[in-house]
């Protein structure tokens, strides 16, 4: 992307550099790919940046993802033994949340997103991380699993400079008013319209 | 996102083993944010899984893109001194083609342009990488420096199961016609609109 100049810049007596720490919250939403993927790309240059990775996986499923679990372990190793980058930490909900005592309960989705949510909660408050990244968090909100005002509420009011970026189709409109940066992703053409499958390296 | 079934099974006479194998064509266009950072996201997948990464910027500025370029790179010592992942390149035309003996030369940016898709095509020839990033490149294409039917001939062609990402604006139909998948980026909201600056670890 070339380097993009403010259209207007607001009265709110921010200098450059303290309008530039702002945090960010982010939404990638829409039907097409590149949600995810594009959260995680965030995700590298950040962790690049020194900035402390978590990505929670709001999904039932482990399967998916895994590509990006294990090439952010690798990173993970990098800062640890070698002092580049970042911390990173991946929790997902498939196989109950690693901080849960739950574990391999997932029989009740409602309760797993909920705890997971209760969490992240939690960390914000304490400012642990610096970039978030809440993947297929958009469904628990969509299914009445967690309630999308007190997510906005949480958000607004999170201390220092900790980056969320969500991710998953139909993001509601409350979220979408309280990001800051929101994109569609649009499906225009999928190779499984054509009766391919997906492949590894590819779609996971 | 949730595993996909496709919606028909074409009648090409592959096994599905052989239709997992076929290279992809990704297009990744629109006006949205997340087309290059999707792109990458996608590399950090391959070279999870082994396959090696090439990537050419296709822009005159070589100040963008240093998360990413840094990170791949710390990828790419990874594979060398612990074997995992897989080999990175990553080459920019803004400061001269690595390969070019015109280095530091970037007073001609159609002869620059033309010269990286040159030995994008020798390389593709040579099956030399598994999935390459041809980064902002639908601009030399719509500024007609380089010719998009010879684009698309080339990437018909190409041996063995290369996969390939095409990103920028303004994608020619051509080549979104040539394409496995295409996925539009729109911009829903950004925080530039806001008077916002981009900021280390989230621009770049």
């Amino acid at each position: 992307m070339p380097q993009g100049r403010p259209v207007s810049v607001p009265d709110d007596g921010l200098s450059t550099k303290a309008r530039r720490n702002q945090p960010v919250l982010a939404v990638h939403t829409g039907t097409g790919k590149g949600k995810s993927t594009a959260a995680f790309g965030m995700a590298l240059r950040a962790w690049n940046a020194g900035l402390s990775v978590a990505v929670f996986q709001f999904v039932k499923s482990a399967k998916w993802r895994v590509g990006e679990e294990s090439a952010f372990a690798a990173l993970g190793r990098l800062h640890e033994e070698q002092g580049i980058g970042a911390p990173v930490e991946w929790h997902k909900m498939g196989s109950g949340w690693s901080w849960s005592r739950k574990q391999g309960d997932d029989t009740d989705h409602a309760a797993a997103a909920a705890d997971g949510w209760a969490e992240i909660t939690r960390r914000l408050a304490n400012a642990r991380h610096d970039f978030y990244v809440l993947d297929e968090f958009t469904y628990p909100l969509k299914w009445g699993w967690i309630d999308t005002a007190a997510v906005v509420e949480t958000l607004a009011a999170r201390p220092g400079s900790q980056h969320v970026v969500i991710t998953g189709r139909d993001a509601p409109a409350e979220l979408i008013d309280a990001a800051d940066l929101v994109t569609e992703m649009v499906k225009v053409k999928h190779p499984m319209d054509a009766g391919r499958k997906g492949q590894k390296g590819i779609e996971w």
